[in-house]
């Protein structure tokens, strides 16, 4: 069992996603509220400047940029790619992370409530999410994002040696919302709490088991052949994220009238559904399958 | 009583304000759906630069633009600015209109519902409020936004002889949601019955009276000497757009736990409560007084 001596906290890794930002702030106003007995925590703002110009990013997407093939390239020097290898070497070395745990404080547009997104499985990452949803059970966890190898995955959180997203929604761009504020800073003292009594092994008695989404595929809106769109998320999927999606049940209205329906073979569970930063690729939403994470056994 | 005869529908006047411009881009493709026997119609896509580049603006917002010393002022080039001035070209200009109505479509991120934006007093507008609150009960009416004289308002939509305002939401920027869409779509096509109505004389008894809201002022976030936020709108107040407020209602929450009251003499109702696109000018909402529109007699 390792020991989480260093912590970060990272807000402001997408710029337009203001309540990491404040967050960020607020933290650095009394750090006491981040910190425990057990380790001590640091304070990253990741995107000032696509901050300062209210955008996600600025040349590219800075959650995108840490696999260590990309932080050891030296030919990519894009303001974000340079920021990237700037907080690699701030939290990392992702090869050899100075910092255990990374906090990185995200909002969605969709209406996925208070998500925490576990990027790898492991054991303290099973009993994080058992902590995690006891304390707060509307907490709503996904696992395994990306399927990769910690090496290739190109996320922040992925940086330290352990990490997770706090992902809540929905909030526009550019806003800050109380309940989401409150909601992102609740989950993060949970997280935080469950470090200091990880290292101190005081935990409490776990739930068995933790009902949780596991990434499948992501779902593109319709198009026509010079990539303009055809239609939108159907009513019936927009605002259901992680509500189940049949096979046959309507999920694009056309602009014309007609709906697409989802035609897979199985019955999916929607999330990041119509995500306003998932446009530039035309997606639509992420698919998921649920899983249930046995807390006390290994993945 | 004046006939309408040459109509503007208008979409994208805001560039990360979607559904405009998918809507103007539907009725390009099916022009007969914004027309009427008794007029024509014509399409402008308002902003297209900064909608390809997904913001509001560029250099300034366009929907300020519009007041004549503004349409005047040779030393007004910016990118909105002149598209300012080519727009009155095209349906103006304001002095003597070539369009006798415009119809700009813009969403918000607050929670407004379907609402319609009369810019000025007449009765045009009386009738047109009680038509579509009749076909649309749901529609929010708002009265006399600037409380300027047609010459100085600086609106896009009163750049016509008449012009109203079709302002739906929630809906977060860069974002299409269908309800919306469908919405904006359902409002447009009744304020285009209604002139078609006026123009044949074929009104039907309209309701003695319509509910509406006239704007008094905007509130903003409080702030500190250096200008950055001490606190959001409070959770009782967003997504209450058209609510009472009460004076010694909460209104804003501070990041430091306290609470700001509601200070005024009288009950008011917000609107763009927490509308990211005022964020820029630290506005946290606008307030209205109820009024009552009669339908039938002169302003």
């Amino acid at each position: 069992m390792s020991k989480i001596e260093r912590v970060a906290v990272v807000g402001g890794t997408h710029g337009n996603e203001f309540t990491g930002v404040y967050l960020y702030r607020q933290y650095q106003q009394k750090p006491q509220s981040v910190s425990r007995d057990s380790f001590s925590t640091e304070l990253v703002f990741a995107n000032p400047r696509a901050h300062g110009e209210n955008k996600r990013y600025c040349d590219h997407d800075l959650n995108r940029q840490f696999a260590v093939a990309d932080l050891e390239n030296p030919e990519l020097t894009s303001y974000e790619q340079s920021r990237a290898k700037a907080i690699n070497q701030q939290i990392g070395p992702k090869t050899n992370p100075r910092i255990d745990f990374v906090i990185d404080l995200h909002t969605t547009t969709s209406n996925m409530g208070a998500t925490l997104l576990l990027l790898q499985p492991g054991e303290i990452y099973r009993k994080l999410a058992a902590y995690v949803t006891m304390k707060m059970p509307e907490v709503i966890v996904i696992r395994d994002l990306d399927h990769l190898p910690r090496e290739e995955h190109r996320l922040l959180a992925t940086t330290g040696k352990f990490g997770v997203i706090v992902e809540v929604g929905p909030v526009p761009q550019a806003v800050l919302r109380e309940d989401v504020y409150q909601q992102s800073h609740q989950m993060t003292q949970h997280i935080l709490d469950f470090l200091e009594l990880w290292n101190t092994d005081q935990l409490p008695q776990l739930p068995e088991t933790v009902d949780a989404y596991r990434y499948t595929e992501s779902l593109k809106l319709p198009v026509d052949a010079l990539d303009n769109r055809l239609g939108m998320v159907h009513s019936n999927v927009q605002d259901n994220d992680f509500q189940p999606l049949h096979p046959g049940d309507p999920m694009f209205q056309c602009f014309d009238g007609t709906v697409i329906k989802y035609e897979g073979d199985d019955t999916v569970y929607p999330g990041f559904v119509n995500e306003a930063a998932y446009y530039d690729n035309n997606l639509a939403m992420s698919l998921h399958e649920k899983v249930v994470i046995d807390t006390y056994q290994a993945d």
